[in-house]
């Protein structure tokens, strides 16, 4: 099929990729006057990735890796965040976010599962800032790309962070990177999941393999192709409209809250400076 | 004082900033594909604000108003807060965020009180969030100007909102406000507090009053005057250069987080649209 020549598996550098972002972490820390990083650590492979290349920034000394578990996490996802932790020598703390949701499950005992989904990825947000308060740190991002343009993520949840060194990578750009940093080899090659439910996997949920859309975005994002260019490369009309539609519509996870201008001078329309402006 | 005469006390014509704040509200949900929208109603006279504007532009069975009281929180708050629902009429929601907050609390119990209200803060942020999913609606943000620049506000917590009608408005612009809406006068003359400790009150903290410091930020922001012509106005040198470092140190909470470059069209550096791209 075309699309596995042309893309060529969407394949990096991956010594150059490595290289940048560890540049990349150390760089923006110190830029804000710290020295040490905080970072969710699930067992998944992006926040794998994101510690092992902090980690390498850092030092380990300088990095806490959190597992927080909810009481329907998978017993395995806390062995491979623990496996990570362990494997890297940073520092660790465990914080079962179940007495903090619960409470408001009850109070809602309708909510569907998304509902909970996005109330348990922003408890993590709370306790991972909190942390890099009294570490003086900095919250250390895990969504890449794929996940960023689809949004496939929740807004002040597992999308909020300081700085992110996955986010212009693809989901399987991160699986070459993990290869190169020598992840655990059980995590690179486990089913993705969000783990916000019991059985949930992300591919099943899109409806698409990473394989397919990370080429899909490749093409239509990065290479700025035309539907019908797309169609040319063997994707699907529906498929290619479903996903710039979900791109399209998560916009506002990427951006800012609107502000209605008032002044001459309005926050992020005709204020605007990059974050670490003054640091 | 020859500030008070240069900045007209920051008067602006407020039947217009009305019409245009209404119409923001109205026209961004409805783009949105929505028509409700949701308040965190504090009790005091932002959140207040907000709630009448909202009440205005999508009619008062379209707004919900949360109370999400700590256990902390001043009754005098829950009161006011209840005194802005009752006379909209809009719908309203009771959440008390103490059972959420407490296992976290009780876990670290050396926390200060910085980090305790920043967890109350977005503790706040997931009961909007997830009511809003519920009720299909936006959350309506309740920040003003003088809070983004000063970066008083927490980061996912008040600070995150879908739109946000005073964002461009500073504090005193924000009473003035209030009068035109017909805010009630015990909400307008009470002194402002982000309520997260008992007796805590901004101005205090700030170490200035709202009146001086939004003046200094209407002419260092809106104006661009230099140091130089900011003393010649009659303000301190020293409060000056403490409030510029205040609003450059704080650029980070206005701002998504940063993503390393790698590929062509990295989201946020040279992936940029509208909030409300594609909807």
């Amino acid at each position: 099929m075309e699309i596995l020549e042309k893309a060529k598996n969407l394949k990096l550098n991956m010594k150059i990729v490595r290289k940048i972002l560890v540049d990349f972490i150390r760089k923006e820390t110190t830029r804000f006057g710290l020295k040490k990083g905080v970072i969710g650590v699930s067992g998944g492979v992006d926040s794998a990735v994101s510690a092992y290349l902090s980690a390498e920034a850092l030092g380990p000394e300088n990095v806490l890796g959190v597992i927080m578990p909810y009481k329907t996490s998978s017993p395995d996802s806390i062995e491979d965040a623990k496996l990570v932790i362990s494997n890297l020598g940073i520092k660790s703390e465990f914080v079962d976010i179940t007495p903090m949701c619960d409470p408001y499950f009850e109070k809602f005992p309708d909510m569907d599962k998304i509902r909970r989904g996005n109330v348990m990825a922003r408890m993590r947000m709370i306790v991972l800032y909190d942390l890099s308060a009294r570490e003086q740190a900095l919250v250390i991002g895990t969504s890449n790309k794929t996940e960023l343009l689809l949004g496939y993520g929740t807004l002040y949840g597992d999308m909020a962070s300081a700085i992110n060194p996955l986010g212009d990578l693809y989901k399987t750009q991160v699986w070459q990177l993990a290869e190169e940093l020598g992840v655990p080899r059980k995590i690179i090659d486990k089913k993705p999941t969000a783990d916000l439910w019991i059985g949930q996997t992300d591919e099943d949920e899109l409806g698409l393999s990473y394989k397919v859309v990370d080429k899909l975005l490749y093409f239509m994002i990065d290479e700025r192709k035309t539907d019908d260019e797309l169609v040319e490369l063997g994707f699907d009309r529906k498929t290619i409209e479903r996903i710039k539609l979900m791109v399209q519509r998560n916009q506002f996870k990427r951006r800012p809250p609107i502000i209605a201008k008032i002044s001459y001078r309005t926050i992020n329309i005709d204020f605007r400076y990059a974050r670490d402006w003054g640091s």
